[in-house]
């Protein structure tokens, strides 16, 4: 296995654990990469003393790693196995493949494709999916090829379908719904769990579902928000990733929210993609352990 | 009428209006201040243009001001009556007598009663009222009397009613709900509309009702919060004052939450009742205009 | 003159006025649009009682107004020359025309763009101007022309003015520098008074100059800033719009600063144009007042 | 050594550690404590890849611990010193002993005395410190021994060496300047290098120096913040240990300036105390690592 160089890095390895908690974890698994010729990059390691689970994520050089990228996992079996861990290896030269779902609002659309152009992700974006033609000129601007699916209530399951073998043959790693306005089926999210990362225009679990910056303008609330989570087949119910809120007044009106809410949305959801993409999370319980 | 002075400020009259949209409003109240010599300090107007409500808040100088203070609102009655204004008239120099109520935690009750004591709010805090005795010895280091009314499910609306007596008595005009334990009957909110300002432990609607951090905890929220409102009848649901937020992650245990929340309940109270004491809030179906 | 209508917005006027505080300013101004017939929907006045400045915005429905658009400014003068305003007569149905100046970096050029296109902004942008050709393909995905003024230290001030006829020519209102890196002779700067908007990515007045997150590498701050201000002859000083911050730690590099801070960069800088295409800011003393 | 047990808590020790970055270090440290039966309940390291530093901050459980607390250190140095470590090792049991000095705000003293009281902190305060009479009747509300030094240019150093030696005499671990307007002398500096944490009303770097707010409403800043940092000779530019912001706006005096900060500036301070207080803090080059 040829390792290609990543842009300003270095070739590195991620370990991303869970396991029931007991001791020595972080010294066996120190001492593996150090015994092999790993230099640590980050660790960051969380016990959570009430399910008594550790957690774990580790990321080492590879440049003098004693054991080739495609034996690692197996080599690391021997340690895994007698503990119960829960585990990822991802190398840091691989370049995520992710599908962006888009309705008729364009605003994450557009920071994602800023982002994604100018460099700031490491990211590759083969396809933009939408169920509106409005979308289409944008993603012509940034020549990605866009392909809609009307849904009706009669062909949803059936267009589902075939949006997930377009992802398979693409080799898609990942979902994003940048403001997609449709339930995904729990079929849908089955073939990608905890990869399907949505964002939600309002600080959840206040004002789940349709609407809700009206609900927060009825309400009178004085602060809105926007969360990032991993979709479950409970609507607005998985994981989640990140949230961020703004403050507003007896003076902004429904428009006004959505205007300021706008702002957040994409900072959430921009934030939730990237903590995804350096493979900083691990999902338990239905909520998210993020590493630093 | 002989005016007092306020620390630090001249006497000032303050009107708080809401009434249908019409026009001429500004132009026919500022015209009444300035033919009769008032300068204004502060006008803050609003209309809601959804229910066509207009809302307006002026400060005026009373130092050359024509007419009388007790003759002002008789005044005024001759441009409200016609145009179904809704309307308050306060006056800087009058202190207001506030009561706190407070169960176990100090947190809130300790902030007060340092910007009480410093100066900060232009208040008088005749009593301090709880259904426990944990309190008594904070508030015999202020000097303030202690009222302790024991709780229980058959006593309570008589205690609530030995309490209404007491505030009546001691001229208490609003009442400061500094994490106090005990869900107010609709007849104690009765007589104190709009009165009774409470602090809940979380980001409303977000977690109405008991325990609301163990709940943050338990749905994996990355933003905690508090909300400040008027106690209505309905549990958690009364027009909200202010809110604020602070960040948790996976590594907050329950106890942190709270420790974290507790920053935040005692600044969002202290900053709605600053509102309530500078007389810049109105309420309209079930929302706060807080005037700047 | 006839008036065009706004894109979900009725045709309005806006005063803008500052002069020496004295009694009856508001009710005088009120009244005038009052007798004419013009229903204000919007009003906010503040008072420098240090400076005993008083500033007012106010905003009517031009529908039934007694005096043609073209004739309000001759009417006004009447009650604004004895009182010494200052002032400025806006039309909501005017589109402003703004010109982006950008260097190599792309993300507040994106977030302009994405607004512009999407129909947030109520803007034109007949031109991107530049001094190197790396975001010419941005500007072509939008369709907005290019021009590259390439800038060295014996031709700047010649550039400049060659900079200065095209906008002219060009009918712009004012300039957005979207991390321009060079620095505007006061020259041009007096074309322009308090219509050049710059974005600078430091929380003012710390870190003034070059290389603003280097320095707060060195000096370990915990948050980082950015600010938005007109500029002025006075480097990174003139009067300040809007700033927000986000917050940093140990764990963050220079790099990780750089796209933290980008982020608060381009939403500073998207709130800035927003108050100035809302004519809702008015300057005093290198200082604004942001009407609300 | 008898261990005593902390409020809610089991015996645990904290070992903080720096040294130049090298391979095998987490290994190393952590199969140690393994070794030796300790569990680990926290670890968090940190890689200055610039300088080429590591940082780590461990806590482990006492209860079954091979070696004797007394001993630990003893033992730790066959590590330690091959690798040209610098470290600490601390105790959860041994509680801390804070001096707070104070002058005549009482904001500050106040939020630190209601968490002393409460318990929220576990340390012990032998005693206040003032150059001023003010605070005397608040230290006495809390039963704190109140020592009052007059200062004068001439008497400063004197005055300094007396409290230098009633800090000794009392055990005084750290010290807490809550608003103390007094700049405290290289000599006293030296005495507890990175134990004074003050709390400057300012963004530092902005506004360095006496009168910030002040500063800051001349410069018309539409945020403001508070920034706590260790104290050295080097007037408000030691290592930095926490910030946060408010916002202000045009409406606001001075005065409110001073007010808004007020609750920051206790907030901040409070963290900074926090963090020290659970030794989360280790200082590299004028910065702090604050470890999670």
């Amino acid at each position: 296995m040829q390792l290609s160089s990543v842009p300003g890095g270095q070739a590195s390895a991620i370990l991303l654990i869970s396991c029931p908690d007991q001791p020595g974890l972080v010294a066996t698994i120190t001492e593996f990469i150090f015994r092999n010729h790993g230099n640590i990059l980050h660790l960051d390691q969380h016990v959570d003393s009430e399910e008594n689970v550790f957690f774990m994520r580790v990321e080492w050089d590879l440049a003098r790693f004693a054991i080739p990228a495609d034996a690692i996992g197996g080599a690391f079996k021997a340690i895994a196995e007698p503990r119960q861990m829960v585990w990822e290896l991802h190398f840091s030269y691989n370049v995520q493949r992710m599908a962006v779902f888009v309705s008729k609002l364009g605003h994450c659309l557009y920071d994602i494709l800023s982002r994604y152009q100018s460099g700031e992700w490491n990211v590759e974006i083969p396809l933009i999916v939408s169920n509106h033609p409005d979308m289409r000129s944008v993603a012509e601007k940034f020549d990605i090829p866009y392909h809609e699916f009307t849904i009706t209530k009669d062909n949803k399951r059936e267009q589902e379908d075939r949006q997930i073998e377009l992802l398979r043959e693409l080799n898609v790693d990942f979902v994003v719904l940048a403001r997609y306005m449709q339930i995904i089926s729990p079929e849908f999210v089955a073939q990608f769990p905890n990869r399907i990362i949505n964002i939600h225009h309002s600080f959840l679990p206040a004002f789940i579902g349709a609407k809700p910056y009206h609900a927060a303008f009825a309400r009178g609330v004085k602060i809105i928000g926007a969360t990032s989570h991993y979709v479950t087949s409970d609507l607005d119910a998985g994981p989640i990733l990140e949230q961020d809120t703004v403050r507003v007044d007896h003076r902004d009106s429904v428009d006004d929210l959505v205007r300021k809410g706008r702002d957040v949305e994409k900072l959430v959801l921009a934030r939730a993609v990237w903590f995804h993409l350096q493979r900083q999370v691990l999902v338990y319980h239905n909520k998210t352990v993020i590493f630093g």
